[in-house]
């Protein structure tokens, strides 16, 4: 059973939105921003839709909590999103001091732990790994399917 | 004489819209994206005005130049901005391929160069300090007024 308010409650929130993006034909990747176990923000990735190299889920997810919270700075919050955010993500996540990030699957190639690992806010805390098989899984049919 | 169409023209064009952010009471970041030697966006840093810290200069004129483009890639594209891009928008500036980055003032503490000297795209070209100490000037004007 899935702990409610827990890590993997959240990420399959996430996931859910992933799948979205797998519907819309997009590389699906799916966010949520959650502030005292309640979800203020989702989002999934939309560059095509968008024709928009900056419409990641994270973006997108950070500019929607920040909207909602009424302040820039998402301290308070953790951000669930399925793929080891990039570095304009994690450049973004580090602008706006977010307090916790957890993400799926690893992304050995794009992830900015490759490229700055301290991209990151010195305060935000990293969990990495939850749901990681099925978050990879759907990137893998994605790019399967797109071949 | 500055030459027409040259680097430094169109970094005026571009610091023309740092004085606008200035002015506004945001941190004085501006930026311009040509092709063939058109002016295809503008856009200076919004990030209090949008309360949004994704909204720097570069990301719109990114999503501003691809959206008049019809096309996510910015590849025959040069982008002005009057301070050395952030990892953030370093990383955007990889997604969208583009040509040929041009910077005023150096971002010694921010500046994507201090934190992952190869964020951008392999192909894109950089070249940095023009109109550097203008561009810096107003940075410097701006945080000495805020103290």
């Amino acid at each position: 059973m899935i702990e409610p308010f827990g890590d993997e409650y959240f990420m399959k929130k996430a996931f859910a939105e992933a799948v979205q993006a797998f519907d819309q034909g997009e590389v699906p990747v799916g966010a949520v921003v959650v502030s005292g176990n309640k979800i203020i923000a989702r989002a999934h990735n939309l560059t095509e839709t968008l024709n928009d190299v900056t419409a990641h889920a994270e973006m997108q997810a950070i500019t929607s909590a920040a909207n909602l919270m009424g302040g820039k700075y998402l301290n308070d919050c953790t951000l669930y999103v399925t793929l080891e955010p990039c570095l304009m993500c994690a450049g973004a996540l580090a602008w706006a001091q977010v307090g916790k990030i957890v993400f799926g699957a690893p992304d050995p190639k794009r992830g900015f732990r490759k490229h700055s690992p301290n991209a990151l806010h010195p305060k935000t805390e990293v969990v990495g790994g939850v749901l990681s098989e099925e978050c990879a899984e759907l990137m893998q049919e994605f790019f399967r399917k797109k071949r």
